[in-house]
C-alpha cells in the first residue's frame, strides 16, 4: 500500500532559507553539543560494560536510546555534509557499541551491567524493546550513510536474537514493548536488509498489543508484583488490541511511535484493517487532541493524552518528541495517500512546536511546550521552568530534534516512478529518477517568511511525469504559473496537491505564490480554554505576544475586531529578517486598585498597539509572560 | 490587646433562617455520619491501644486529630442543644481516650501503638503537636459543654508533659510542629485554667519557629536522613522567624493555624512586633492571595500558597480547612480590632467556600473547592472529582465543617463591658452582660438571601451602650433605623461599623436594610485567571453558572454589558427560596466545525440568557460544567 515512496534523506541537499540556517547550526552546534553531553554524563562510557555494581550513577534504563539516536543524527548529516571528523566521531561510538553485544547477540547496557537477571522480565516499564529500536534505526542509518554494513550486522544479529525470544512458540515471550519503537524501527531493518523475519516481528509486536490474557499482567504477576496497572493500560496503548482502539490514548509519543510503526506494517503488508485503525488515530489526534502549534499530548501527569479537545495552554505538556513522533506518523500516512491533511500537519509542527524545541543559537532545548507562561507559577505545580534547557535527566527530546532536523530533506517528496510529490518547501535541490530520467528538481524560496517559491525543474531530456505540490490548508488564495503562464488551479487540485502532468524541460520554472496575511485563527468551541481567543497565524506560522514587546499582563489584552493586523520584517536583532505582526488592541486599566483584590466591575480599557512574534522563538530573548490565544472583543 | 472578646457559642442561639436550616443539619445529619465514619474505619476503637504490629490498617499519624474534631463539634452542639445521646456518644469516646493516656501523659495514638520509639523525632512530618493541640481543643470544649473537668484534666496532664519535653533548658527539644495548631490550643488551655505554662508554651512554639540552626534539619540528622527539604521551610512557615516573614507562604491550613495562634499569643500578651506580623500576614492574604469564594491556597502541590494573584479556576485547590482557618485568623484579628476587613473575609468563607465543602443534604463533602470544573479531564491531573465525597482518607475537612458550622454562634458578636459588635447577620439569639446588665439581642433575618435585618435589644432595664454594626464591604447602600427612625450613619461610621450609642429600652428596634443588587465583580488586573471574566455576587453571595442551567460551553456565555442581572427567588426543589440571577448573554455559535479544529475566525455568537445560583450550591444536581468567572462583553 505504499504507493509513494519518500525521496531519501541523501538525496535533497537542503540550501539556504529557514531550514538551511536552522541545519547548519543543527549540524555545527547542535550535533556536538549533545555529544558531548552524552559523553560527559556517561552515555557514551557506558558502553564499555566497566560499571560495577555498587558504583554510583548506574547506566539509566534509557540511556542507550540517546546515544542512538545522536548517531542517527550523525549519520544523516554525515549524508548530506560529508565531514570526516564527525565520522570518527560516529566510528568510535559505533565501536564501543558493537564491542558490547553480548555473546548471544543481547545488547543493552544496564541490563547487562546493572540487572542482568532482569532481562526481558518487565517489557511494560524497562524501555529495552525501545532501546533496541533506537539502535536499529540508527544502524540503517549509518549503512545510508558510510556504505558499510557493521553496525548493520551487529543490529540484525540483536534482532535475529530479539526474533528468537519473541512469537507465539512455546518458548517465545507473547509480550510486546512498553514504550513503542522497535515495530517502526523493524520495518526500517526489513527494507534495508530484506529480511522478512523483522516485518513478522513487528507485525507481530503490533498485533499482540492489548490482548486478553494481558501480557503485562502476567509479566508482572512472574516478578511477584501486583499487575498494579501504571496508569492504566492505556497508558501504553495496550488497553485493547490495537484495530479496536477508537481513540489515541497515552503516552503521546509512544502513541506516535506506535501508529508509525502500524503504518509501516501496513504499508508493507497490505494490511487495510491496520490502515483504517491508523486512519482513526489520525481523525481523532487532528481533529481533536493537537494543539494549534503541532504538539500533542496535553497533560504532563504520564506526558499524555487526555480527552478530547482537553488543550490546556499554560499547563500544555506537548512534549517536543511528541510533535516528532507525530511528524513520523504523518510521514508513514502520506506514503499511502497523497493528501494534504497529513502533510500539512508535518508543516504544523515543523515551523512550530518543534523548532521551538531548541533555542535560537542551536544550545537549549525545551521538554514541554507551552502555549501561554506567566512566569513564577510553575515552581508550584511541578512544571519546568519556561527556560530552556542544557540537558535533561530524561533527555530524549535533544538528540529527537537532531535527527528529525538533520533527516529533513527526507521529508520534502516522495515518489513513485512516473510522478514526485512536494509536500513542504524548502530551499533545496535534488535529483530523482522519474520516467527513467534523472530529474533536477530545485526549490528557491524564503518560505514560511516569503511567499514565493520557485521551482526549477531539469529533467536531464524531455520527459512526462507529473509533479504535484502540496496547497497548503492555511492559505486561501494562491497562484500557480509554469514558464510564466497561470496554471488554472481548480480542476489539478486533488486532496489538497496542485497536479502538473506534462512533458518537462531543462529550466522549465514553476512559480508559486502563496498569500500570506495574517489571520485570526479560532479554535474549536469545545477546547474551553480558548474561549473568547483567538491565535495569529501567517502562513503555517503560529505567533505569540511576549513581555518583551508587550509588557505584563497579556492576558488582559484583547484585539480589536476591525485590526488591520499586518506583518512586516523586522530589521535587527534574534528577529532579523523575520516578519512581526502588529495590530490595534486595547488593554484593560489598571490603576488605583490598591489594597483590592475583588471590587464591583468598572472596567476601563485604553487604545494600545501589540506585537506578536513567531512562536518558535518565544523565550529567546529572556524570560517573561507570553501568549499563543490572545483576548478578542466580542 | 485583646479588647473584643467574643460572646461565646454557648450563649448564642442560632434560630431559623438560613444558619437554622444548616447548623439543623449538621447537628442531625453530619455529626452522626461523622462518627459513624470514624467508627467505620477504626479512628475511634484505635484509642483502644489494640493494634498490633504485623496486623493491617495500622492508626495513622493524623487520625486522633479526626476524632478531636468530631468532638469538639459535638460538644458545640450539646452545648446549644441538648442532646442526652450524643452526650453518651461523647463521652464514651472521650473515656477511651483518657484510657489511651500514658503513664507519663503522653496521648497519641500512632506513636504508642505503631511507631514507639519515635515518639517526637519528626516534628516536621508527623503531627504529634498538631494532634495534641486538637485534643486539647476538644477538651476545651468539653468543659465548656458538659461543665465537667475530667477530659480538660486528660489534656492538661499531657499539655504539662509536652511543656516539660520542649522549651529551652539543657534537656529539652527547641522544636516546634511542622503542622500548626497546637499554638492555638494552648491558649484556649490557657485561658480555660489560666495556666500561664500552656501560654508560654504556645509563645515558646512562636518564636522558635524559623530559627538558624534549623530544628527540622537538626531533627533530619539526628534520624540519619538527609535534612532534604519536603517543599522548603516556607511549606511550614519556617523559613524565617515569624516576625520576619513577608508574605503568607507554604501550606495554607497550617499558615492560618500559625497566624491565628500568633494572634491569640499577641491577644495574651500584648505583643505589638508579633500582631504587625499578622497584620502583614492578613494584608498579604487578603489583598493578594485570595480566592473570591474565600478559599485560599491556590495549588494542590503542598496544598499551599503559590504567588500573588495566582488563582487558578480549574485547578484551584482551595481547601475547605483553609477557608475554615482563614475565618479562625479573621475571628482573632477582629477580637484586637474591630476592622470589618476581617469580618468581612469571615463572612465572605462562609456563605461561599465553607458552605459549599458539605452538600444540601449534609452528607457529602468537597477538601478542595474548585472555581472552575469541567468534567472529564481532572482524571489526567491527579485533581479530586468534581463530586463531594462520603469521606477522605485524609479526613481533615468534615469534621473541620462540622466544628466550625456548630460553633457559629460564638463568631456573631464581640464584646466590651459596655459595648456590643455584630459581625454577622444571623438569625439568633443572645443574653449578654452589658453595662453591668442583662441584656438580650435578637437578630431575625432571612439573610443573605433577604436585605433586612431585625434587632430586638431588650435589657432588663433601660441602660445605656454601644450597639456597632457591621456594614459589609460588599454594600454600597443601606439604611439604618432605630424604632422607625432613620439613623444618619455616615458620621457613626468607623472601619465598616455602625456604632449605635445610647440609652437602650426594651423592645427597641433596629431595622438594617441592605441594599442586594445583583453586582459584576472583577477581580485584580494581576489575576491572569479571570481577564476579561466578571463574577456574579449578590450581598455576599458569589454565583456561578452549572451546565445544569445554561447547558454545556460555559467558558463561551459572554455577559452583556447592558443587560441587568435579577436575583429572583426560585420556588422548587433544592434551590427553593434561594434567589436565582438572571441575565442576557451571548452564546458563541458552535456549528459548521465537524472535523476541523483550528480556522480562520469566524465567530459569531447568538443572544441568550443565562442562570447563576448561588456557587456554594455547585455541584448539587448531577455532575456538570461550572464556572464562576464569566466572560464579559469588552
Amino acid at each position: 500500500m505504499r504507493k509513494f515512496k519518500p525521496v531519501t534523506t541523501n538525496q535533497v541537499q537542503v540550501q539556504g532559507g529557514f531550514w538551511g540556517e536552522r541545519l547548519g547550526l543543527n549540524r555545527c552546534v547542535t550535533l556536538p553539543i549533545e555529544y558531548q553531553q552524552c559523553k560527559m554524563t556517561g552515555r557514551i562510557d557506558a558502553f564499555k560494560l566497566d560499571w560495577k555494581p555498587g558504583s554510583p550513577d548506574p547506566p539509566h534504563i534509557f540511556w542507550d536510546s540517546d546515544v542512538a539516536k545522536w548517531i542517527e543524527a550523525a549519520c544523516y548529516s554525515i549524508t548530506t555534509h560529508p565531514d570526516a571528523r564527525l565520522e570518527k566521531k560516529i566510528d568510535y561510538v559505533v565501536k564501543l557499541i558493537s564491542e558490547a553485544q553480548q555473546e548471544d547477540g543481547y545488547l543493552n547496557v544496564h541490563f547487562t551491567v546493572v540487572e542482568p537477571e532482569k532481562r526481558w522480565s518487565n517489557l511494560r516499564d524497562q524501555h529495552e524493546l525501545y532501546c533496541a529500536g533506537h539502535l536499529m534505526e540508527a544502524a540503517v542509518a549509518h549503512l545510508e550513510a558510510t556504505g558499510r554494513r557493521e553496525f548493520l550486522d551487529v543490529m540484525c544479529r540483536y534482532a535475529d536474537y530479539i526474533v528468537s525470544v519473541f512469537g507465539k512458540g512455546r518458548k517465545q515471550k507473547r509480550g510486546y514493548p512498553g514504550h513503542e519503537e522497535i515495530e517502526l524501527a523493524l520495518v526500517k531493518l526489513y527494507r534495508a536488509t530484506g529480511r522478512r523475519s523483522y516485518l513478522d516481528l513487528a507485525k507481530f509486536f503490533v498485533d499482540e498489543r492489548g490482548r486478553s490474557p494481558h501480557y503485562f499482567d502476567r509479566e508482572a504477576r512472574e516478578r511477584g508484583e501486583d499487575p498494579v496497572r501504571f496508569g492504566g493500560h492505556d497508558y501504553f496503548q495496550a488497553h485493547l488490541p490495537v484495530r479496536e482502539q477508537e481513540t489515541a490514548e497515552g503516552h503521546a509519543v509512544r502513541a506516535c511511535y506506535l501508529y508509525a510503526g502500524m503504518a509501516d506494517v501496513a504499508a508493507e503488508t497490505g494490511d487495510r484493517e491496520l490502515l483504517v485503525a491508523c486512519r482513526r488515530m489520525w481523525k481523532n489526534i487532528t481533529e481533536k487532541r493537537m494543539y494549534i502549534h503541532g504538539g500533542i499530548g496535553s497533560s504532563r501527569f504520564g506526558e499524555r493524552f487526555t480527552i478530547d479537545y482537553d488543550l490546556p495552554n499554560e499547563e500544555a505538556y506537548a512534549e517536543t518528541c511528541a510533535a516528532i513522533a507525530l511528524v513520523f506518523f504523518a510521514h508513514r500516512m502520506v506514503q499511502m495517500d497523497t493528501d494534504r491533511q497529513y502533510s500539512d500537519v508535518m508543516e504544523r509542527a515543523l515551523y512550530n512546536c518543534i523548532p521551538a524545541g531548541v533555542s535560537l543559537d542551536g544550545t537549549r532545548f525545551f521538554y514541554d511546550n507551552y502555549l501561554a507562561s506567566f512566569p513564577g507559577s510553575h515552581r508550584f505545580t511541578g512544571q519546568k521552568p519556561p527556560v530552556r534547557q542544557e540537558w535533561f535527566g530524561c533527555a530524549c527530546c535533544p538528540p529527537n530534534l537532531a535527527r528529525i532536523f538533520a533527516s529533513l530533506g527526507g521529508y520534502v517528496y516522495t515518489q513513485t516512478t512516473r510522478s514526485i510529490f512536494v509536500h513542504l518547501f524548502i530551499d533545496s535541490r535534488t535529483t530523482v529518477q522519474l520516467a527513467g530520467q534523472q530529474v533536477t528538481v530545485t526549490q528557491k524560496t524564503e518560505y514560511p517568511w516569503d511567499e514565493d517559491v520557485q521551482f526549477e525543474i531539469s529533467p536531464s531530456v524531455p520527459v512526462t511525469f507529473t509533479l504535484a505540490i502540496r496547497v497548503p490548508g492555511w492559505c486561501e488564495a494562491y497562484l500557480a504559473s509554469v514558464n510564466g503562464r497561470p496554471v488554472k488551479s481548480k480542476a489539478r487540485l486533488r486532496k489538497g496537491y496542485l497536479y502538473l502532468r506534462r512533458q518537462w524541460q531543462k529550466g522549465d520554472r514553476i512559480r508559486l505564490h502563496l498569500t500570506m496575511t495574517v489571520k485570526r485563527v479560532e479554535s474549536h468551541p469545545s477546547i474551553r480554554q480558548n474561549a473568547g481567543r483567538v491565535a495569529l497565524q501567517r502562513g503555517p506560522v503560529v505567533y505569540c505576544l511576549e513581555e518583551k514587546d508587550n509588557g505584563k499582563g497579556l492576558n488582559d489584552l484583547v484585539l480589536a475586531k476591525d485590526s488591520v493586523l499586518v506583518g512586516k520584517k523586522h530589521s535587527s536583532g534574534v528577529l532579523s529578517g523575520i516578519p512581526i505582526v502588529r495590530g490595534k488592541a486595547k488593554r484593560r486599566e489598571s490603576v488605583s486598585w490598591k489594597g483590592t483584590l475583588y471590587r464591583p466591575s468598572r472596567t476601563r480599557y485604553q487604545a494600545c498597539k501589540i506585537t506578536a512574534i513567531p512562536y518558535f522563538i518565544w523565550a529567546n530573548r529572556g524570560e517573561g509572560e507570553m501568549v499563543v490565544w490572545i483576548g478578542e472583543v466580542v
